[in-house]
């Protein structure tokens, strides 16, 4: 939940839950004090047997949202995000997705992966996951993009991940997704937007190489960073042994906004993240 | 404030400051679902004109620490603790301390150094702080423990660096300062606890190194852990380069583990810490 | 190359090389001036229509390692070694080990998976890796691992991963890859050796953990280090999240290890790596 | 010593220096292979009671840089470079500076402070350290930069260090000393070159803030990077904590890239920095 940022907010929703017998088994709470403005996210057990998620929520936006002018989400800790994936040519991102799918790590579903190439289809087949080949040529793009949104709806998703994904999708896209297109970006942003990161940073001579997971917006490279991290480079290293280290980095960074985003741990607001965490 | 952990106690205590017109400008909560505890740590503004804070802390004792079995400490943000340093022969570790001291990056007083040799009194008188000389020697150990501590309560110490001070310090010594003795080890913990750090590290070729910031308990550097970071080092490096590339990281754990305690941001428990930032 | 240090050795390897329509086109050495030993790893170009490698090698015989006390090995870098790894239940190492080999990002061939369990078969099959079970049991220990030799001879296996394999391997069985079988430890080494460093990590209160790559040694845990690396923790984190974010670390360890061993960037000596890297 | 990269370089070379009785302590080259050009780093123990150094300098000369068309520096190692320091108002890298220069561990001379404030003269006289106030406005640039040159001529230094000096230097003063001004910027460069970068990092809502350390080219921020490091930071942490940690890392990356000068192990082409190290 968030809201402006007032006195009392913290006691009303604690004194709620508890009348609701609630039991809060997480508080986090973040005030922006520059723009004033509140943050909460809780987690909390219910015995549904004597009350209702409905009758719940109903008190919470009576007693809380109208209160406060509070915006709020509820979800059942169970209840797992369905996933779909985007990938081009590379592979490191997809089969670290892959795997930590397939034990469990990730706790969502995951019904699809789609790509503009056929390379990965034998990854998807070794994982059984379905794989939809859609190519995408300037001239094909506004009707590949329908193709790809009329999958992910029949599959239900519920947020995307950009695998490296190597296209730029559209304003029409992103909108159907709003802050759901999880990106992998490799570099340590705003450093070396758009193409050829690496190439860039080796241009450039600098000592510490990134990747940056974010949300796609409008802007290219420039929506809410979920995560950053960096490896340490030398003059030694070629443009080759750059993108050999950077994938490493490339694959725990994105995996860490995936677990983030997917035990929802993230709000965004004002093109940042706050990760209660 | 901690206690067992149980149901209503956040809703209990921001109902509570509310009601005192106090205004919760932080809060951070934390349980051990292991043993059962709960830890918080609030920032509240008053307006001690319409309610006094004797008056609240009455009012606290009664609604809280009583109906919950909680324990609970109060202190005003603008009030500042008094640091004593203790230190031997190296300085990076004073200089560090000092030059944050003297440009008010460290929110205490600093009433007094205590070193067992003459050694650091120059780096002392550079930045005006009394220095006391006490020399320890097996046999005057016992009677120079009693002449450091005459000096500390005279000077009101609340706690006390040990900033690279090269001796035991005796359990009855410890028993006069609680967990507000800090020292910092040069090595990253528990590995290479006691004397000689970096010529272990080095015999045993590792490749990181690190230092470590703890509370000062009556087992040698066993004391709960304040805070600890590394660096890499490879085959290159000699001991004598272990030894430079740790002061750095010593200078700064150490402040770190300074500004943690000075900012009252730390809780210790069961020999751990519970870091509130 | 190793040898005592002395006078002459770079320059008259050098010349060698030179007079051998060599090119070098990688160099790099290392003295340790507490024992006096000289290493050196070099890249060199030959053209081998005028020159073979049997013919160079028997000059610098002749005139490098008996002038200087040499010992001296020499691979073809398209010559891939061959990778046995043995695994027990947890499947992230291996998942790792075979993208990447999967990928050609790991040049080396994989002729087998060996196991205790039959939990991950699955996973080898995904990748049409052969995968033999063969159980370990205190009893049947001796003579599982002489099937396990059988099998790794059979396969010509130059080196071995345990990929968090967790049984403890004998004295004899080490004896016949030495500095040739590569362990992953869950701890930042020599902190934690033994069983369930996790735990014992969660206990201790610290604040860092960390991955050990090295190799086995009949002295548990206690190999030459290849490679470490670490991640901060905080009170916040359970024994879980401990294992969860340790696992990300030690996937990422083990693999820098086996591309330095494939590649032959590594020389042992005392009990220590060094990494011409 | 750098030159085009050709066969027998290093052969030429070490034999040269062994037939002057040479003792080659350190070697390290490295091959920029897209420009095709080689670079080494040698230090040598001589016995100049039978070779003087210029006699060995002329060897070299007529024996590599002629036929290698090498270029190539010699430096006596206990031959100490004078350092130029030059400030504005944060005294943080300052004071980290002039504790390490105080106790030996910055291997240079530090005949002077010149500033265009006069906040930090009593640091300077704390470690008696000659201060220079030459106050700075758009109107007198020109001419104050003339007075520093001065003062720097006089006191015959080598290289400077601007200590967050907040003066943009010209082109004309860069021009007396290229490559051999070295700066701290309180970003991860290219991120956020210019004014207030913490504010920047803030603002795009970065997961890591970073500093550089960099030699001073005509391009505001866009030298030859010799150092950078990182720090993690999160929603939690205002303006002024990215404030407060960044100074912590700029004085730890400029103290390496001092060090790294001083010793000189940095050689710069192309714009960008071989550390030799």
């Amino acid at each position: 939940m968030h809201c402006p940022d007032q006195k009392g907010i913290i006691a009303s929703v604690t004194e709620l839950i508890h009348a609701n017998q609630g039991n809060i088994v997480y508080i986090d709470q973040y005030v922006d004090r520059v723009n004033n403005l509140f943050f909460m996210r809780l987690e909390i057990e219910f015995h549904f047997k004597t009350r209702s998620m409905d009758a719940f929520q109903h008190d919470f936006d009576q007693k809380i949202n109208q209160a406060f002018q509070a915006k709020s989400n509820f979800y059942f800790k169970n209840q797992k995000p369905k996933m779909g994936v985007m990938v081009s040519k590379y592979d490191h991102c997809l089969y670290d997705i892959l795997a930590q799918y397939n034990t469990g790590r990730l706790h969502c579903e995951m019904p699809l992966i789609i790509s503009n190439h056929e390379d990965l289809q034998t990854v998807a087949q070794q994982f059984n996951i379905p794989y939809y080949h859609i190519p995408v040529s300037k001239e094909t793009k506004l009707k590949a993009e329908k193709n790809q949104l009329k999958l992910l709806k029949q599959h239900k998703v519920d947020f995307i991940v950009l695998a490296r994904y190597m296209q730029i999708v559209s304003k029409e896209f992103i909108s159907n997704y709003p802050f759901k297109i999880i990106n992998i970006h490799h570099s340590f942003l705003p450093a070396f937007p758009g193409a050829k990161p690496y190439h860039m940073a080796y241009q450039r001579g600098v000592k510490i190489i990134g990747a940056t997971s974010h949300y796609v917006t409008e802007e290219l490279d420039s929506g809410p960073i979920i995560e950053q991290d960096v490896i340490k480079v030398s003059h030694l290293h070629s443009v080759e042994n750059f993108i050999e280290r950077g994938q490493d980095l490339e694959r725990l960074v994105l995996l860490r906004a995936l677990r983030l985003h997917i035990e929802r741990k993230i709000m965004v607001y004002q093109n940042k993240t706050i990760i209660f965490n």
